[in-house]
């Protein structure tokens, strides 16, 4: 299982997550995507469902026409845990 | 431009749509829609991003895991209208 990660981790974590900050009040990470229109929103959304799916874990994300709002935590570990890195890291990927 | 509906327009119109209600505090109407996992809720995404596409009328919805939590409201009219309880009644029909 993928350990918590502790506060400096995190941090130094997501020098390297263009985009992604700690969310306020809740051990998690967070990012808003921006897209031109739904189409793009959710094509982004349909790519990253695959890849999640793929690594078995999943994001809590809100999408309101081209804005998708994702949050990220490992359930398990009760915080942040490299898995929620490498799922963040593949969203920027395909946010482009 | 499709109008806002009347409060008794609204709550006749909830009366044929199971699941749904009114959201608290906005002029809007809401379902949780659960699935069985994650492959599911996606799936109904995904179905349901194509007809809201298709019908230029998009939700405000928000997933994690097996759990699709959506509002519809249209912007434009300030509120709910037949494009909302349209969607809804599709959205019904996809979840099955």
């Amino acid at each position: 299982m993928a350990e918590r990660l502790s506060a400096e981790e995190c941090r130094q974590a997501l020098g390297g997550l263009p985009g992604w900050s700690e969310v306020q009040g809740r051990d998690a990470i967070g990012k808003i995507f921006v897209f031109r229109d739904f189409n793009e929103a959710f094509g982004f959304m349909t790519r990253a469902a695959l890849v999640a799916e793929k690594m078995d874990h999943h994001p809590e994300w809100r999408n309101v026409y081209k804005t998708v709002e994702v949050v990220l935590s490992t359930h398990d570990a009760g915080g942040v845990t490299t898995r929620d890195i490498a799922l963040a890291k593949a969203m920027n990927a395909i946010a482009g």
